[in-house]
């Protein structure tokens, strides 16, 4: 295809554009409005489409895939509504500066005045999630807004592009070449010079890193000046995508509750953050501060979660710890345990038997809290985590980046609760064959609510618990997961789960395991 | 309750004032940010809290409820996420004129300008759905925002609450009296005498309601308007409720397609509306109109959506029609079918074994072609349709219009693939025991868009027809639903599918037929 292609529709010159500048899959969930550009799908195979039931998988999964894959999906959403729909993981994947080319269906230009019942405002909807936004304006230019969009992405966020019917329908197209993939902003040399003499000068310091530098090669240097300087080193509480296991550079996280991690931080005079910014706790709790830089730390903000953390970090492992070498995390895991299915024991489970490269999707909340313990020493494998906070984001993030990864195995690491919010996942993950098993931690509760509602200091009685009680009546994951197309079983035991497990690894394609574990709260 | 109770946090002030101006359910998927006005529930036990498991159903069900029950319920979301998990049920709420209160938990004041994982512009995303929208200040004033918001709401639109949350756990809220309800705005004189002469004109006309005037009054009025001028009465597409059966008055709706619309409009000189707006197509398709009214047609514009539709009916009929008698419906079934289950049997079976004060909630799409014929003579009954066009609204509503009416029989009347965007809505129903018997329509298919795809002229291979089959895998609705824990049965033949809805019929609580139709296109 050239960049001066003619006489196609805007919709196959959208297409066009978009496999040409590298996005060569998109999670749809269509509408009438979106009938053109489903109609081209056939005429360009090289873009895969994947059929979500539900919006919010659409975009969960390319947030997923995307942080896998390293270059952006594309998603297919019917008008305002489905862009609601898909919104919440939309900001998970802002939070995780994960790129994404939200293409989003609106009527046709000639329609819109009429205020026809499916009209609402796009644009400000995606405006909430989207660092760039544009409503394609004719059938010509729709091939140049599409390679835009990519461009867009690649600065690390999520690119809407809103797609009126009849730019869509319309002949004129024009395929347009791929726009430079911009590079990751470099840090400020001063700044950098800066935390450097900060590491450097002995005085207590936190390395705090996110972004691309959770990835081997960034925990690598920053492991290298940790060990030379002395400062602490922390990972930002929710990374998007962390390399780990046996042979990576390990690295701590900071904690998700203020207090836990005001701890971690202690008394440090100087704060460098690297592939992430200042740390605020999650919510504010009454009497509580929720900027968690310490009074007197000089914060050193050396790249962004959008920035070229990487290079900064062995720029300063450079000039820190030349003679330094990583230390990598030892092969080890956990005894298998028998018994009683508890959250721990289920973390041992998973640390005994986690494949190698394995993808973990971790949304186990409550339920995972022995997780990275547990599987600290398992083969090398890569963490996602819940970026924004929106949960729903687990089972739609594992079918992304199964799709991105075909011949890795994908564990979905579930909480119940948070699972509800985009269950038809699964059928997602039965209709493409996709290498995913899950374990829904069942411990029928918003046990996190439980937890939270102490924390911020409400005392509730039976009507406020009751909103966190999710076993009347008790959900039934097996006979979900059958009804979609996925094989299950319940495992009531730590033998079950194990044996469940393997039974899974053994067979490709989606399993599901629901682990009855007791709340933690 | 008194207007200047004090010493009460802004959680409780803010709950009393709701139920003190007559808000008395709470559709609610809380967070973190949420947890003082959960807390503050056991203070207000009048105020009943009904939990969802995804958003989207709480505010469909506030939808439902307030359809059937007239006034608003709230609903009670977690930030900006949880409120576009529940976007596109407020969308069909506005374009069905719903009175919703929509509390939307925020991160407190002092919290929010840290940026924390969860932020996000709650005010863009909330003016796409809501008529009035409210970003709480004060604690102080938090009781006077809530009679606020409800007297909004009864504008007929969804007033969106913003609850920081410390607003919500500081001292000194007060409750606030009930704002008074605002009526209906009336006719202007001029119009109605206008609309009259065009109705007494002797030339065609077309009398077309919606809003309050599709209920049995409105109806009765309308009907002695078009027998005594011979104009064609028709309602709008989607009405919000719809009374019928026998002994309402009947009328037919505006088709959804255009061309077919446009057929039933004719040549109208006069298009009279009375509770509804100028009619358009729900899509543009190529080289066609989206503006129904024909060339020459005067349009009277009576009142709209939320105008006081009957009062100007009633005036128009003792204008036109002093001595004139409403026609009603007589009653009628059809007879039960036997054999093949068909899109055609299964609309007689429905139509059959229908009971007495039955609430219809319609979200059957192809497969409801033939309920309307149907149904038309079965006792009477209210129908709610899909106002807005965003799909998963049918398992949501029914929930709200069994909260709202615990002595009706409520029989949501659902297509398979617009059940899934809200699928956990089964949870619901029966956590809460509600009397919903739900008839999916598994036809494997979005048959609807099977249709679209022909009606804008575009041509698809199968990749297109892929993304329009549900049937790779197979769902398994009675799966699903017994994994939710509402009883569920498959039905294959017309008999089948009877016994299902008369044992359904015979014991409370809800239940699941999944009906086995073929897919009409």
């Amino acid at each position: 295809m050239s960049g001066d292609e003619r006489d196609t529709s805007g919709a196959t010159a959208l297409l066009r554009t978009l496999h040409g500048s590298g996005v060569d899959v998109c999670f749809a969930n269509p509408g009438t409005s979106e009938m053109h550009f489903v109609a081209a799908l056939d005429g360009v195979p090289g873009m895969r489409a994947v059929l979500a039931l539900f919006e919010g998988v659409a975009t969960g999964a390319a947030d997923g895939y995307a942080r896998m894959a390293g270059r952006p999906a594309a998603t297919l959403l019917h008008l305002g509504p489905g862009l609601g729909n898909g919104l919440a993981n939309l900001h998970n994947a802002r939070r995780a500066h994960t790129p994404v080319v939200a293409v989003v269906g609106d009527h046709a230009l000639t329609h819109a005045p009429l205020d026809a019942p499916l009209q609402s405002d796009i644009a400000a909807i995606a405006g909430s999630v989207s660092g760039w936004v544009r409503h394609s304006a004719s059938t010509a230019d729709v091939g140049a807004d599409a390679a835009d969009a990519v461009a867009a992405a690649h600065r690390g966020q999520v690119a809407t592009l809103v797609l009126p019917a009849d730019v869509s329908w319309g002949d004129g197209g024009r395929v347009a070449p791929p726009a430079a993939v911009p590079d990751r902003p470099v840090a400020d040399p001063g700044t950098l010079r800066a935390a450097a003499d900060a590491l450097a000068s002995g005085e207590p310091a936190v390395l705090l890193i996110g972004g691309e530098a959770t990835r081997a090669a960034g925990l690598a240097a920053a492991n290298r000046i940790a060990a030379a300087t002395g400062a602490r080193l922390l990972a930002e509480t929710f990374p998007a995508r962390l390399e780990r296991g046996a042979g990576v550079a390990p690295v701590g996280r900071l904690a998700y509750l203020g207090d836990a991690a005001r701890h971690q931080i202690g008394a440090a005079r100087h704060l460098v953050l690297v592939g992430t910014r200042s740390p605020v706790a999650f919510f504010g709790y009454p009497g509580k501060d929720g900027d968690l830089v310490p009074d007197g730390c000089a914060v050193h903000a050396v790249v962004d979660g959008t920035g070229a953390a990487t290079a900064a970090l062995e720029e300063l492992a450079d000039l820190l710890a030349p003679g330094t070498t990583a230390v990598t995390a030892a092969a080890a895991r956990p005894e298998l345990p028998t018994g009683e299915l508890t959250v721990a024991s289920a973390s041992a489970v998973v640390g005994a038997l986690l494949p190698e490269g394995a993808i973990v999707v971790d949304e186990a909340i409550t339920s995972g809290l022995g997780l990275p313990d547990a599987t600290a020493g398992a083969p090398r494998h890569d963490w996602l985590t819940l970026t924004g906070g929106a949960i729903g984001y687990g089972l739609p993030a594992a079918t992304g980046a199964a799709v991105a990864c075909p011949d890795r195995p994908v564990w979905c690491l579930q909480a119940d609760g948070s699972a509800m919010y985009t269950i038809s996942a699964l059928w997602t993950h039965a209709r493409e064959g996709l290498d995913i098993t899950t374990v829904v931690y069942h411990n029928s509760a918003y046990a996190i609510l439980r937890m939270e509602l102490a924390a911020v200091g409400a005392t509730g009685g039976p009507a406020a618990a009751g909103l966190f009680d999710l076993g009347r009546p008790e959900l039934d994951f097996t006979a979900i997961a059958r009804g979609m197309g996925v094989p299950a079983v319940r495992a009531t035991t730590a033998d079950e789960l194990a044996d469940a497990l393997r039974r899974a690894a053994a067979e490709p394609g989606p399993h599901l395991v629901e682990a009855m574990v007791p709340a933690l709260v």
